[in-house]
């Protein structure tokens, strides 16, 4: 069963979207968040916790993949799924992020990009070529275009050459796809520029693609033009076709791209943040750190259901923390992974109720920071 | 329901026993052995998981629970079972051999001991009372009576000294011991001195406990010395009575501790040599750091049913354990108490078919060194 997309409803407006991926190994709702699993595993937490939280579809890093253990390796083991246990769908992203902001040394040509490993200083070339084959190596369901990233800001001379050969690159990836079954999404480009955001969506768009990634943001961008890009680009994309906002973000942003029609995001905040002992709740984010939490028995949040907020008290998680126990980590992860994921359910309930705008003001208002 | 045990069955020779501990929060056969949940957390694993594996019986440690976070905080919250959420048993150690091990700037008095925290150096002095309240306030199932250990080398006065310290201590905890439910064990002291392992032992047991440990080993001792202390004392203590082997061990010492009639073991082996990628194997033991295993799609262990040997390969255990992925500690630390779960059971049923001996043998056998 080969990649499709179905467009099931929208907001009262007519902009935010419910859509379902359909996928080799299952269906997909959108607007959907994809936790990341950079290395083969989603941090601290096991496939069965993931699947357990409703997510269906995750994130792995090809860049990642490609250096350690070697994609040539994971498909030996039977591809990414098998060699994680992981039931789902998988997206993997094309590395161009990765080699923009991990590796050194770069030099970007034609043919590719040239860049030594941040683990060992060994040099590589990605070429559009390769990372098809990486990401078809490692058995992705959807498969990103390797693009060609630039740093905030950049010149319109920069952003419309690297735009314009990301168009190239994405040419050349979907002519070296071998399998049937993975989509392919091509990523915009063109910096913070609208009219080279308009060049980029349409030459990808002409090249018809699977799926279409906003790819560019979160490089250090003030927050409302990184929203002006998304507003700017969603409009040029075919409404027939899933929406991806790469790296994002924060439950406030996830909101702001599902208002302007975006269907995916991904982003390690959840994860990242988590380890760090800061956990979203109803009423804002708290760091489990704190030492007013030091002798208090009731759940991080009381309106959550997770298994963390069922079983344990903040006092609990903040001696797992103090102590650096490993366990600690986990519960703080599976915590936030189920903020993330009742946040969606909750955006496409608000979408079926023709209530999206009313959901993201009250979501907002609820949100006061705690700390 | 208060403390009992039940012998229930012995081996061919009447010396290696099936037992039944009977805690207020249910059963437990012996021969058993406990993981340890040091700082009230099983290292990397979660409760439900030490539950599934078949675990009833943890061990947690006073003198760490006592710094941080308090006895008298986890009291407030519940007492230990409900803040680390676990529906089983609880083992808390009395905090002596921590004092002996990890403390600086010991003095022991007839009082009690004086120790700096291992921590931040602040001073407290542990007395058989404040023992006693630390594990009533934790709300243990089972209580160890503080206890005087030397190091080894001891000599014969050290030792005597030391023993009969533990005997007056015994009877301190047992008058100070408030609740009635908790079972309360003496820890036999005396070195490597038959003798002096004789004199504690008669001391001990005229003080009528509910069971009784033999402490003061895996400090540094030849194999054997401990051996034979383990088989000098356990004929001294009431075959009505558990007896508690402390801080061991590797599965051979285990054995060879059944076979001298010992029903209770803890010891951080299976979990910290988990963290450092040692794995047991019913073939013996191997470090999945080790390169031969890097392409290895099969099992850690063939023969082996728990969770990781289920669903993951030695390639991916590895890929885990080299980029430092902590699902990695998990999967490794599940196998391992699996093992040793495993190996106690199969240790009752040999008892049970009265063929214990021809048991040991053949598992001894059967673990040639892998690596």
């Amino acid at each position: 069963m080969g990649f499709s997309f179905d467009l099931i409803d929208t907001d009262e407006t007519g902009t935010g979207r419910i859509g379902k991926l359909t996928l080799s190994r299952g269906e997909v709702l959108t607007p959907a968040f994809m936790p990341v699993g950079t290395r083969a595993t989603v941090k601290t937490v096991s496939p069965e916790e993931v699947w357990d939280l409703g997510y269906r579809l995750i994130l792995a890093n090809a860049y990642h993949l490609y250096l350690r253990p070697g994609h040539d390796l994971v498909e030996k083991m039977g591809g990414l799924h098998r060699f994680m246990n992981w039931p789902g769908s998988l997206l993997t992203d094309s590395g161009g992020f990765q080699v923009f902001s991990l590796a050194r040394l770069r030099s970007i040509a034609e043919e590719g990009v040239l860049f030594q490993s941040h683990i060992d200083g060994t040099q590589h070339m990605f070429t559009p070529e390769l990372s098809m084959e990486v990401q078809e190596s490692l058995g992705a369901d959807i498969m990103m275009c390797l693009d060609d990233v630039k740093g905030y800001p950049a010149s319109r001379t920069e952003a419309r050459d690297a735009l314009l050969r990301t168009t190239r690159w994405a040419r050349r990836c979907k002519a070296a796809k071998k399998r049937v079954d993975p989509g392919l999404f091509g990523i915009v480009q063109g910096s913070m520029f609208s009219d080279m955001r308009r060049l980029s969506a349409e030459g990808l768009v002409s090249l018809e693609l699977d799926g279409y990634a906003v790819g560019g943001l979160s490089v250090g961008e003030p927050r409302d033009v990184m929203l002006e890009m998304i507003e700017v680009t969603v409009p040029l994309l075919p409404p027939s076709a899933p929406r991806y906002v790469m790296g994002v973000g924060k439950p406030q942003d996830i909101l702001d791209g599902v208002l302007r029609g975006v269907d995916l995001f991904d982003c390690v905040l959840p994860t990242r943040n988590a380890r760090n002992g800061m956990l979203f709740t109803s009423r804002g984010s708290l760091n489990i750190r704190n030492a007013r939490h030091r002798d208090d028995p009731g759940p991080v949040d009381p309106n959550c259901a997770c298994p963390l907020c069922r079983s344990y008290s903040r006092a609990y998680l903040r001696h797992l923390f103090s102590e650096k126990e490993i366990f600690g980590l986990r519960l703080a992860t599976i915590h936030n992974l189920h903020f993330y994921g009742e946040l969606m359910d909750r955006i496409r309930e608000a979408i079926k109720k023709k209530q999206l705008h009313r959901f993201v003001k009250a979501f907002v208002a609820s949100m006061e920071e705690l700390e």
